[in-house]
C-alpha cells in the first residue's frame, strides 16, 4: 500500500478529516461538528489513530480557521491563538495531535492551505507563481503561495481585511467587520450581503442590484492584490462564488478599474484563465492538507521528547 | 584589489553609476541627466567600459523606472517597456549594457532595489521577510523582498497604484493617478501634494492640515500592504518622508487603522522598528544594485552569442 498522508480541514463549524494520497485516492474520510477542542481534537484522533498505528499514516496537515502560530521558533508553534471562538483561543493543535499520533503534523492557514491544494493538484496551476486563493464565504481570506511555498510573514496574510473605496452616498451600509467596519470583508463577505439584504447571499436573485456592489468591491480587494503581489493566476472560491455569474462580473471591473495600467494579455484577453474558480471545488482546503503533509514534512511540527 | 560591482540607479532625471563593493568601499561614482537612451546609456558604459576592460569589473546590477520586462524567457527581457517617458519605451537596458562591458548585467525595478539594498547592508533587516520598502515621491513605488529576493510574478509589484478609501466630503480632491485619479499614488504622491497645495510638498508647514490627510492615506496604503504580505517590516523612503515627523503620524495611523486586528507586538509596542525610514538614505537604490549583481549574478542577464 502507498504511504498515506492525513488531512484536516479544521473549519469553525466542522473538521472534514481524510486519509489518501490524493484527488484520486481517498481511502478514508470523516467529519465532526466544531464544538470543544477536547472533544473534537478527540474525534480526529480516534479517525487517524489506527491508520498511525498501522504505519500506514505517515503525516498530517492541517488547515485551520486562525489566527494561528505558525513560527517554529515561538513557544506557541502550532497553536490556534487569539480567537474568538469561545474554547478554541491558544489550543495546541499541532501538538495535541502529533502526541496523540506520533506522527509529523503541519499547520497552515484554511486559505493558505486551499491555495496549495490549487496550487498542486491542478496541473495548469503547478508552476503559476505568486499563485492567490480567494475566498468569500462568512468572511473573506485570502492564501498566498509565493516560490512554492506559503506565505507567512510576520503572522500570515489576513487580507480578507484590505481597506477599499466605498462611497457612502451610493452604498450607506456600515459595513459588518467588528475591527474595521466597512473593510472588503465589512463590506463583501457573504455574512454582509446577509446582513445588508436580509436574505442568505446566494440567494439574492440575478438581477439584484446587491450584486453590483458586491462585484465591484471584491474587485476593489482584487486589484489591490494584483498591485501588491503581481500574481500569475487567482482562484475565487467559497460559497459566495457560487451565484451564477458573479466571477464573469468580477473579471469585468477588475478589467475596468485597472484601467490598462498593468500590461499583461492575462489581463486583457485572458484574464477568464487569470481568474478562476476553483478546480477542487470545495475540496481544495482537505487537498491542499494532504498536499501539505506530503511536501513539507521536512517543516513539521514535531514535539520535542 | 577585490572584484568591483557596478550598480545603476536609472531614474527618469538622472542615472546614478557606482563602482564598489558596498556601502563602505565606493571606488567610483558619476551622475548622469536622463536624455536619450543612446546618450544616457553611451555615457553609463563609458564610465564603467574601464574598469571591465581591466577586469576589475565583474558584473552590473540596474535598478530602473518601469515598467521593466523581466521574465527571463521573453524575448523583451531586461527591457523598460511600456513607459510613457518619451524615447524610452521597449529600451533594452540590459542588452546594451551586457554587450558593450561584456559582464553580466542584473536587473530590477528601482523599488526592489532600493529594498534589496536596505535589505542586504543593512545588518538589522538581513534576516526580516518578507520586507518592504515603500518610497514616496514624484510617484509611490513599493519594492518587495520574499524568501530573501525581489517579487517579480505577473510583471512586478505596482502597489503605489493602491485603491483606498478616500471621503470625497472631506476631502474634494480628486487625484493626479493618470489611470485611476484618486488611487493611493493619485491621493498621497509628492505630485499630489504639489498639484493639491499648489507648492512643493515637502515645504508644506508642519501644523497645515494637508500632513494629516498625508499621512491617513499613506498609513491606509501601509495596512492593505500589512494585510497582504504579512512584513516583517516596512521601510519608508521618497523624498516626501524627509518631512518632519510624517513617519511618526504615520505609524500612529496605522495603529489606530489596524484596530489590534493584528496581533504582534511589533504592531504595538515597537512599532517605530517595525515602520522605519532608511537605513542607507537617498543610497539605498544605487547600493542595492550592487547588492544585485554581487548575489544575483547566477540569473543575470547575458546575450546570446
Amino acid at each position: 500500500m502507498d504511504k498515506l498522508y492525513g488531512g484536516i480541514e479544521a473549519g469553525g463549524t466542522k473538521f472534514l478529516c481524510v486519509i489518501g494520497t490524493g484527488p484520486d485516492e481517498i481511502v478514508a474520510e470523516a467529519r465532526f461538528l466544531t464544538t470543544s477542542p477536547e472533544r473534537t481534537l478527540q474525534q480526529c484522533i480516534d479517525f487517524f489513530l489506527p491508520f498511525a498505528l498501522r504505519g500506514e499514516l505517515i503525516a498530517l496537515g492541517i488547515g485551520a480557521f486562525g489566527p494561528l502560530d505558525l513560527q517554529p521558533n515561538s513557544p506557541t508553534y502550532g497553536f490556534i491563538t487569539t480567537t474568538p471562538k469561545p474554547g478554541w483561543s491558544y489550543v495546541d493543535l499541532c501538538g495535541e495531535l502529533n502526541l496523540a499520533l506520533k506522527i509529523p503534523v503541519v499547520l497552515d492557514t484554511d486559505v493558505n492551505t486551499a491555495a496549495i491544494g490549487e496550487h498542486y493538484w491542478i496541473k495548469a496551476n503547478r508552476l503559476v507563481d505568486p499563485f492567490l486563493y480567494v475566498t468569500v464565504g462568512t468572511g473573506i481570506g485570502v492564501g498566498v503561495v509565493i516560490n512554492n511555498r506559503p506565505l507567512h510573514g510576520l503572522i500570515h496574510p489576513e487580507a480578507g481585511h484590505l481597506f477599499i473605496p466605498h462611497s457612502w452616498s451610493e452604498d450607506p451600509f456600515e459595513g459588518v467587520c467588528p475591527y474595521h467596519g466597512d473593510c472588503l470583508e465589512g463590506l463583501a463577505s457573504g455574512t454582509s450581503l446577509a446582513v445588508r439584504w436580509n436574505v442568505h447571499g446566494e440567494t439574492l436573485p440575478d438581477n439584484h442590484p446587491g450584486w453590483n456592489l458586491e462585484s465591484k468591491y471584491l474587485a476593489l480587494g482584487i486589484c489591490n492584490l494584483i498591485y501588491s503581489f503581481s500574481p500569475q493566476r487567482i482562484i475565487l472560491g467559497g460559497g459566495v462564488l457560487q451565484h451564477p455569474g458573479l466571477i464573469d462580473r468580477v473579471r469585468q471591473q477588475v478589467s475596468e478599474l485597472l484601467n490598462g495600467y498593468i500590461h499583461s494579455k492575462l489581463l486583457s484577453g485572458s484574464i477568464d484563465s487569470y481568474i478562476t474558480l476553483p478546480g477542487l471545488g470545495d475540496r481544495a482546503g482537505v487537498l491542499g492538507a494532504i498536499a501539505l503533509a506530503a511536501t513539507l514534512e521536512g517543516e513539521s511540527f514535531v514535539r520535542a521528547r
